[in-house]
């Protein structure tokens, strides 16, 4: 039985898998990733679990391959890039640094690409050619599968939904733009929604005697839980930024499905169907009811790994 | 020596072309779309037309393959939907109409998807992978190509570009919308431009005199050629809007080129300048200067008949 190794770097976590050809996790390991403190410690934390990991296998020799995903990876040069969130300098060939390492093949992309491919391996996104996968966390990620291929682009930069306007001249982004979708809906983007709505509103809340650095997506999602207006109001309005931008997308792509993942894509019908709503009044009639948008089945833990282990196999059928 | 015969239907005319494997157009004959006024004699035209064509070919049996580009055409389906600008009915089985009568491989794409695979096989998208052409007529057409493969989406109706939101609660589209891009960009969104700064603007203007029915995209650009103020500031206004929209798509697929073609595309600078100082401002750093804005090499003529026959080598292949 050939299996191969999965990991999922992220800002928080890294996460290790020891995983076979039918999507199963036979073993994982799970380093903190903001423990490490500069480049050098956490490639050998890194290299020192691959490591481990690699010889609790039993694999002979080597493994048959390792599949990686990385937030500001890019996969047709192999390199994670000016990734702010992780112990990385500007420019780590990180694919080389592994064939050196482990002499097999390396397979590198971006996490919300690989959370896609997992998605389409064993989630949501089963059997479907045409999809698209949005992670709605601190950020907006998102990867982009047509005609069964991930895109990529030109320079493995593809899929930067996050950075496309929702509001011409609205809210701050951290790139330096105005209005960037990623500013309305993520978890970050659903807090300033609120601290908007406390503004223009008078309606009584929780979120009223609640300070900006103590909101977060999950109290908003409690809270709406329990009937508070200005939580409930939030979670419409971010449905209705989001439908507009999926309306889009159906325009563009024409995808089977969208899928939801991330935190704030647990809050399910909260936002699954105010954005169903304003999605359909955007379509072209050619569209209305075709399109489905579901939540990830596999959540943030699995996807991305399984993700990188399906990269790994499709290469190598290649 | 492999021939195709290349058919692209369009609403004015419709141009039937016999065409080598070195896309070479060997003979031709173009048939006048808008004498025929009901399905059964435009039909009885495009077979006529298509059997001459043939029997000029000297081909002994029947043809290796035809190709069809048609508006609305649905690629998967083989059919022509609701084409309003065409003497058909709602729903029209082309391919299976054709290959009853010449019992041949047929194969149907939409007009803009045909004319993007002409300008990969033979203009200006030559040699590229990734790469999103846009046909600025009376409308806005859009055929994307990732990978090296179109993006035809689930049903064969992606790349609806022209009814994406330019400016939300915008111009009216006919679509029933309101803030379509297709109403900014195309040869009737800059005459809607020109009337808008007409209205808002007191620049003295050659247009102050002609008529909303007497302008056209064409006398936009001859006065913009002379000078005329709001000629030239329709120009910038509608790359401000195309270039805007140009961001967007660079941030989602990340071409190597986005092609422009259709009549408005041959205002050239005037319009291509505004367009690529519009999207640049808005691009994220990883992309900035690296996403060329290029102009149609083949032309309305060529475009759409060299990529149907492009199509039919591609399936023949496959």
């Amino acid at each position: 039985m050939q299996t191969v190794i999965s990991i999922d770097i992220g800002g928080t976590k890294t996460k290790l898998a020891h995983v076979d050809q039918s999507f199963n996790i036979l073993d994982q390991l799970v380093i903190d990733t903001q423990s490490f403190h500069n480049e050098t410690s956490y490639l050998k934390g890194l290299f020192h679990a691959t490591s481990s990991l690699i010889s609790r296998t039993g694999m002979a020799e080597k493994p048959v391959g390792i599949g990686i995903g990385a937030p500001c990876g890019i996969p047709n040069e192999g390199i994670i890039y000016q990734a702010a969130n992780l112990p990385l300098s500007k420019k780590v060939e990180i694919v080389k640094l592994f064939k050196d390492a482990y002499d097999c093949p390396v397979y590198l992309t971006k996490d919300s690409y690989a959370a896609a491919l997992g998605e389409g391996a064993l989630g949501a996104a089963q059997a479907m050619s045409n999809y698209i996968l949005l992670t709605l966390g601190t950020g907006l990620g998102c990867g982009i599968v047509i005609n069964d291929q991930l895109v990529i682009g030109n320079n493995g930069q593809a899929g930067e939904l996050g950075h496309t306007i929702s509001v011409p001249n609205g809210r701050s982004c951290k790139c330096g733009q105005k209005g960037c979708m990623e500013t309305y809906v993520s978890a970050t983007g659903i807090k300033r929604t609120v601290f908007q709505i406390l503004a223009s509103s008078n309606k009584d809340s929780l979120f009223r005697s609640i300070s900006y650095m103590d909101v977060t997506a999950e109290n908003i999602f409690l809270e709406a839980q329990k009937g508070d207006p200005i939580a409930l109001e939030a979670f419409t309005l971010t449905g209705k930024y989001l439908g507009e931008k999926l309306a889009e997308l159906v325009a563009l792509f024409e995808p089977e499905a969208i899928i939801l993942a991330g935190g704030l894509a647990q809050a399910k019908d909260f936002l699954i169907e105010p954005t169903i709503h304003y999605m359909e009044q955007q379509l072209l009639d050619c569209y209305r009811g075709k399109v489905n948008v579901l939540t990830s089945t596999l959540g943030n833990n699995r996807a991305a790994l399984l993700g990188t282990a399906s990269l790994v196999w499709q290469n190598m059928k290649n």
